[in-house]
C-alpha cells in the first residue's frame, strides 16, 4: 500500500545543479513542477479528498459494472462502449495484458460500480443545455471506497465525466502497477456551456480530425462542439435541399464536403461522449461561398456597384428580396432536422455595409422603409426576418454580439456570444447583455488561433466570464464560454497540437470553482494531464521544457 | 499535349464574389494565389526555362536509369534507393498503378537518365562543406528534352537535388495524368551551408521524428542537420566512454536516449540524402545535465557559493581543474569518431559568470593568471584549451558568436555562428566577423521557435545573410545559415507543422539567387510546395486560407 501519489516522473526535475539557463529565449525561470495534492485531476472537481490509502488495479481482474440499484438499461450500448473506452484508457490501449491471476490481494480494487440514479437513462437522447443545467444539482457523484469497491453515482450524461475523473485518479507506481487512492469527490460544472469552436471553411477538416477532437474534448469535459461549418472561403456542408451549395461552394464537391452520413457520424460520436453539436450558419456576412451555389450571386448575395454600374463583385446576403427569405426558410428547415440540438448559431457578425451602400436598389429600399442611412437598421431587418424563420423550426438561437449591439429584437432565450474587444470592452459587453436579461457566453479571451511565443495558456486560464460589474442575477445569465480555433492558419496538419493543451486551460476555467486560480497548482496538474493526453494518442504540445514517460509516437 | 502548367487547383480561388472577409483577424487581404511561371519549384533554381511542351509520364512505363556515359556504379545502392524514392514521390506512394500498357505514345516521357559525371561517385562517402562548395561549379545540371528523353547530369550528392527538382516539375493534369514540361534548368546553391537546428535536450525527440525531418529537409534542399543534442535539461547522447552521462543526465536512461545505433541510423539516413550531421556539444555553459553524470557536479561543474559557503548549486564547466580537460579530451575523442563530419559545433554561448564570480577558488585562479575581474578572459582560457583539444582530433569547429566576441584565438577555418541581436546588430556582427577574415553563418532572423500570429514566413524570407556593410571578399566569407527550432515548446507532437513550411522560406533564401525576393511569386510557388509536402506525408501547416487536393490524413 503506497501512501503518496506519484506523478513526479512526468515532470522536469533539475534539483541537483543550478537552475535552468534559458537565455536563448529571454524569459523568467519556471519553477520546477511539483506533484499537486490533487494529482493530475483536470479540470479540478468541485470537492476533492484524496486519501493516502491506495489500491492496486489489475487489468485481469478489474471491471467496470452496473451498480445493483442502477437504472442502467443492459441494452444501452452507450454505457458498455464507455466502460470499454475507459478501461482502455486506464490500462493503455497498446499495453499487453498479463495472464489472468485468478485471485485478488487484500489491497486490490476489482470493481468500479456505475450507478445510474435517474430512471430516464437517456440512452438514445441527446445532451442539451437543459440536461447540463440539471447536472448542476443532479450529477453529484461520489467516489468512495467501500469494501474494496469504488462506486460512482450519477445520471447518464455526466457518466462520462465521472469515468474521466476516475481514470484521472489512476496512476502508475514505479513498478508500472496501476493504483488508485481512496477518494471522495463531489463534482459539478460551474458553467453549463463549455465549448470549442472549429472552423471547417477556411480549411477543410477531414471528419477524422473532428472525431479526434471530440475525443479530446471529452477528456477535458468540454460539452459543446460549435461547428463553424461554412464561411466565405468554402461551403463544405452538403445540403439535400440545395446540393449546389457544396457542389459549387466547397473547395471540391467530393473530397472536401461533409455528406449527410459524415454529419450524422460526428453528431453520434459527440452524443455518446455527452457533447452537443451546434452548427453555425453565419449570415448575412461571411457568405461568399453561398453565392456560388444554387442561386447565382445576384439572387442570394447583394450585387456591389462601382458608381452607377454593377462591379461584378457581391456583398452580404441581399436582404431586400423575397427570394432570399424563401431560400432561408427551406434551408433552415433542413438544418433544423439534420442537427438535433435545440440551438443553432446564426452568426450575424461583421456585416460590411459598403456593398449595400453602393447598390441603388438597396438605397431605394432603405428610403422606402425609412431607414435613412442607418444600415444597421437594414441588418436588423434581415436578422429579424431570419430569426422569425428559425423560430418556426422550434430551434433556439445563438448569435454573435453585433446582433445585440445593433438592437435587433430577440426572443428571451437567445444566447449572445461575446467575442470582440479587449478585456475592458468585453467585460462591459457582458454587463450590458446581462443587464438586458439575456443569457451570454464568452469567447473574446479564448481565440486560440492567435498564437504567441511562451506559455499563453496562463492568460487563457486567468480570464473569467463572470468578472464584470453586475448583480448576482446578471452573473447567473453567464452560461459559459467557448475556446475558438479559427481556421486561417489551421488544418489537419496542426489542429491538435495548436488546440491542446491550450484549450485545457479554458476547460478548467469553465468547469472548476471560481477560486481555482493558482497558476502553480494548475501547472503541476496540467503537465501530467497533457502527458496523459499524449499517452492516449493526442498530439498535445508541451507546456514547457519537460518530458512524458511515453512520448508521442504518432508521427 | 498541354500548353500550360496547371497548379491552380492547389490554390484558393474566390474570383466570383467579393474578396474574402477576414475581420476575425484584422489583417490586410491576401492576393489570390496565381500559378507561377516557375510552377511549384522550391527553392527556385538559378536558371529555369519551362517550355509549353508537355509530356505524359506513365507509372507503368517511366523509368529512372543510369545514363550511358554515367560513372554510376551499379553496386551503389544509394543511387537505386534514390531512384525508387523519387519514383514513389512522383507517382504517389499510395496510389494504385494501372496495368502496364506495353506501348508509349508520341508525347510520353519514358526515361529520366541520370548521368554521374565524376568518376568519384562517393557512394560510401559523406557530404561535406567542401563537396558542397565544389557543387557550385561542378554540380551544374541540365534538364533537356532530347528524343523524348530527359537527361540530367550531375555528380553524386547533388543527384538528390536534381531528382527533387525533376519531381517538382511533374504536375497532374485534370485527368490525374502526370505531366512534365520540356525544361532547361541550370542550378547550384547560393550558399554551401544550409542548415536546420533541432534541439533534443529540452524535449527528447524520438529518432523517427529526426528521420522524418531529414526527409523533409531533402525536399527543401537543406544539407546540414545541426543536432543540438544535449543542453541543461537533459543529456540523451549515450557515450561509450562515459555512459553515466546519459544514464544520469537523460530524462530516462533507456526510453529517452540516443544509442550508438540510433546515432548511426540518423547519420546514414542523412548521408544518403546528401545531408551532413553536425553535432553540438555546448560548453562551458548549458551543461547542467552533464553534471549529473560520470563526475559528481563538483568535479565537472563549478560549485557556486553563497557568501563563504557552497550553495549546493553548480554553474558552468569548471575551467580551473586539470580533470576537466582530461574529461574533455576523452569525450571529444569519442565524438570525433562517432560523427564523421569534418566539423563539430562547440557552442560557447551564454556563459553566466555569476557562479564563477562567487567561487573563491576561481577568484584565486583569476588573480594567479592576471585575469583581474574580467571573466571573459577565464572563458577564453577554457575555450582556448578546448579548441586545442578538438584540433587534435582533426576536426574543424563551429562556435556561437560570443567566442569570437570575447576575443578567443581561433584557427582560420573556424565557423562563427551569428545568432544574437536585432537586424542592425547581427548585420554589424557579420561585418565584424568577416572583416576579421572568419567564415560565418547566420541564424538570428531564423529562430523558428519564436512563433507569432500571421504569415511570418515572409519575414524569414526577407532576411539576407549577405546584407551588411562589407567588401566582396567579406561577403564571400558568408557560407550560409541555419533555421533554428529550439525546444522549449517543441516536441514530437508539434515539431513538423511548426517547422514546415516556415523553414522552406529559409531554404529558398539560402539556395536561390540573391535577387529572388518577389513575395508574390514566392507565395504562388510555396503554396503548392507545401501541398506537395503534405501529399508526401509531411504535416506541413497551411500558409493561409487554402486547400490541398489531398489533405493531410496522418492524424
Amino acid at each position: 500500500m503506497r501512501t503518496a501519489l506519484n506523478f513526479a516522473v512526468l515532470l522536469l526535475a533539475l534539483g541537483l545543479c543550478e537552475s535552468l539557463q534559458r537565455g536563448y529565449v529571454g524569459e523568467e525561470p519556471e519553477p520546477v513542477a511539483e506533484p499537486s495534492k490533487y494529482g493530475s485531476l483536470w479540470p479540478l472537481p468541485q470537492k476533492v479528498q484524496i486519501s493516502d490509502v491506495s489500491y492496486k488495479l489489475s487489468s485481469s481482474n478489474f471491471r467496470i459494472v452496473d451498480g445493483k440499484l442502477s437504472y442502467a438499461d443492459p441494452s444501452c450500448s452507450l454505457l458498455q462502449d464507455a466502460y470499454r473506452r475507459y478501461f482502455d484508457y486506464i490500462f493503455g490501449l497498446t499495453r499487453k495484458h498479463g495472464p489472468k491471476s485468478g485471485r485478488t490481494g487484500p489491497s486490490e480494487l476489482t470493481e468500479l460500480q456505475v450507478w445510474i440514479t435517474s430512471p430516464d437513462t437517456e440512452c438514445d437522447g441527446y445532451p442539451s443545455l437543459a440536461s447540463d443545467e440539471s447536472c448542476e444539482s443532479l450529477s453529484f457523484f461520489n467516489i468512495q471506497l467501500l469494501d474494496l469497491i469504488y462506486y460512482i453515482v450519477f445520471i447518464l450524461f455526466p457518466l462520462f465525466l465521472g469515468l474521466e475523473t476516475f481514470s484521472q485518479l489512476v496512476y502508475e507506481d514505479e513498478y508500472g502497477v496501476k493504483n488508485v487512492n481512496s477518494s471522495e469527490i463531489n463534482d459539478f460544472p460551474r458553467f453549463a456551456h463549455r465549448g470549442i469552436l472549429l472552423d471547417s471553411s477556411r480549411h477543410f477538416l477531414p471528419v477524422q480530425v473532428i472525431l479526434d477532437n471530440l475525443e479530446t474534448m471529452a477528456m477535458n469535459k468540454f460539452n459543446v462542439f460549435h461547428w463553424h461549418i461554412v464561411d466565405d472561403p468554402s461551403f463544405p456542408f452538403m445540403s439535400k435541399t440545395f446540393p449546389q451549395l457544396s457542389q459549387k461552394g466547397a473547395y471540391h464537391p467530393y473530397t472536401h464536403v461533409y455528406t449527410p452520413a459524415d454529419v450524422k457520424k460526428v453528431i453520434e460520436f459527440a452524443r455518446v461522449r455527452g457533447i452537443r453539436v451546434i452548427p453555425e450558419f453565419d449570415t448575412p456576412g461571411h457568405t461568399q461561398s453561398w453565392g456560388k451555389g444554387d442561386f447565382p450571386c445576384e439572387n442570394l448575395l447583394t450585387p456591389c456597384y462601382s458608381g452607377s454600374k454593377p462591379s461584378g463583385t457581391f456583398g452580404p446576403v441581399n436582404p431586400i428580396l423575397n427570394s432570399t427569405y424563401d431560400f432561408m426558410k427551406q434551408f433552415f428547415k433542413e438544418i433544423s432536422t439534420v442537427f438535433p440540438d435545440a440551438y443553432i448559431h446564426l452568426g450575424g457578425d461583421e456585416v460590411n455595409f459598403s456593398c449595400w451602400k453602393s447598390n441603388p436598389d438597396i438605397q431605394k429600399f432603405m428610403t422606402d422603409h425609412g431607414f435613412g442611412q442607418d444600415f444597421s437598421k437594414l441588418e436588423s431587418f434581415y436578422i429579424q426576418n431570419l430569426l422569425d424563420i428559425v423560430t418556426t423550426t422550434n430551434k433556439g438561437y445563438m448569435i454573435w454580439q453585433e446582433v445585440f449591439d445593433n438592437g435587433v429584437k430577440l426572443t428571451p432565450d437567445t444566447l449572445i456570444h461575446v467575442w470582440k474587444g479587449n478585456q475592458q470592452q468585453y467585460q462591459k459587453e457582458m454587463a450590458n447583455v446581462t443587464s438586458s436579461g439575456y443569457q451570454t457566453l464568452l469567447s473574446t479571451p479564448w481565440y486560440l488561433n492567435r498564437i504567441s511565443y511562451g506559455q499563453d495558456w496562463q492568460e487563457f486560464y486567468k480570464a473569467d466570464p463572470q468578472e464584470f460589474n453586475g448583480t448576482e442575477t446578471q452573473k447567473k445569465l453567464v452560461i459559459g464560454g467557448e475556446a475558438c480555433l479559427w481556421g486561417e492558419y489551421v488544418d489537419a496538419t496542426n489542429l491538435s497540437p495548436r488546440l491542446w493543451p491550450r484549450a485545457s486551460a479554458v476547460a478548467e476555467r469553465l468547469w472548476s470553482a471560481m477560486d481555482v486560480t493558482d497558476l502553480g497548482d494548475a501547472w503541476n496538474r496540467l503537465s501530467p494531464h497533457r502527458c496523459r493526453m499524449v499517452e492516449r494518442g493526442v498530439p498535445a504540445e508541451p507546456l514547457f521544457v519537460s518530458y512524458c514517460p511515453r512520448e508521442y509516437n504518432g508521427v
